[in-house]
């Protein structure tokens, strides 16, 4: 607890502003989208008809940076490395603190992050590419459509792993025990399948290799809440720096469903 | 199939106003709770803070009456036997048919049913006493606060079945892989410790005997969300009339998670 303390101390101050992933072991790290209250309604309600791709977290009250329920101690506006303002659906501004953006009318949405799966994976001696590979995860665009809600709608984006043949189906076991970090994958094998035609080019992160022996597997992303969010222009929308997550307080393994 | 779409039918045309309990066996059946606009954020968000309480199912759009995922060819209005409408909190008239008290600024919430875990937990040979005793399940007010989300909050109400003690961790099991119908059960055995004193006295249905051999076992139910509701006097609010549900196009079977 002492180094994840400390961790979040450096957050804070503005002196920590790398990526989080490894950091904080056992911990689940979450996205953060921030919009106005007049769009609250439409984006919870997307999230709830879209639980795959977007699964809520902790919501803030409206004017609250407090997340009572996974991090309550933990201030939004100043405790992830760094953030990205959007203004009209466009990408303004990097900063480490938006303290001087917040609104009273603004809310705070957690949603589940992969780290916490791929901790359970790993956990199940299945390896994951892309930190083998030492970059970010490769992330596409698919032809699945989201359920929309009110103003936002739009395809799915979708994280890929290469997994082994034989653990293909220990890797569906373990990552449906959490939902609420995208559970279960959403296609096996046929990239194809999903309008995926090119998997050197992903749209997001970048492409790990796919060795002999290995299939595609291909898990919702929440990254798909951004870009439908975005797909909308909302005149402020606040998110974390890709990879920059929010630390919370509460284990991986309490967001086990069995 | 035949005999669902003709039970719909006499439910539509009116013909058809008893609990659906036992009925159309097999599909999925949901609570019902109408609100305003204005209050659905507050509502979605009570819910997605309180999923054991309130599963969400299902909401339209706002001013829909049609629920696309659940059952796309009902309409929320006519296709459920019985409904209550209370204003500004209180219980004002029970009709067969609310589309003159329909308004454009209104949203439907189906929420997830005991009946489900019900079923499942019959089929793994775990009796349900309220059933064997001809009537409707008991369900109490206890101490366990739920997280507050804008104007709604309130103590959880909880359902009560009585267990034989060789088949509790089985009755776990089962309910604990439909979190959409309220999930496992929470808590096993000491009614005082969640603040319910009389068990013959609940606050809602009939109480039922537990025999020798026997714990009560508790789940959270879904009563917490009307109960809540109303505690917050919205000027319209609209219910199906208790163990009146809404008979969905939805499996039960698909609302497992593993």
């Amino acid at each position: 607890m002492e180094s994840k303390q400390l961790l979040m101390e450096k957050i804070r101050c503005g002196e920590m502003k790398s990526p989080t992933s490894g950091l904080a072991s056992g911990f689940t790290q979450a996205n953060l989208v921030i919009l106005k209250k007049a769009f609250a309604f439409d984006f919870l309600l997307f999230c709830q008809r879209n639980p795959k791709s977007c699964p809520v977290l902790d919501v803030t009250d409206v004017g609250s940076a407090f997340a009572r329920k996974f991090a309550p101690g933990a201030d939004v506006r100043t405790d992830i490395p760094k953030y990205h303002i959007y203004k009209g659906g466009t990408f303004v501004e990097e900063v480490t603190d938006i303290t001087e953006h917040w609104q009273d009318d603004m809310v705070a949405f957690l949603l589940g992050c992969s780290f916490t799966f791929e901790e359970a994976l790993l956990a199940n001696g299945i390896g994951i590419r892309h930190n083998e590979e030492g970059c970010n995860v490769p992330m596409y665009r698919t032809n699945i459509p989201t359920e929309p809600a009110g103003i936002f709608h739009g395809p799915m984006v979708v994280s890929m792993r290469p997994i082994a043949k034989d653990q293909v189906v220990r890797a569906v076991q373990v990552t449906s025990r959490f939902p609420d970090v995208h559970g279960g994958p959403v296609h096996i094998g046929d990239p194809d399948f999903i309008g995926i035609s090119n998997m050197d080019e992903p749209e997001y992160g970048e492409a790990v290799s796919i060795q002999e022996g290995e299939v595609p597997v291909f898990w919702a992303c929440g990254v798909t809440s951004q870009s439908v969010a975005l797909a909308s222009k909302p005149d402020l929308m606040i998110t974390h720096a890709p990879g920059h997550m929010f630390i919370t307080d509460v284990k991986n393994e309490m967001l086990g469903i069995l």
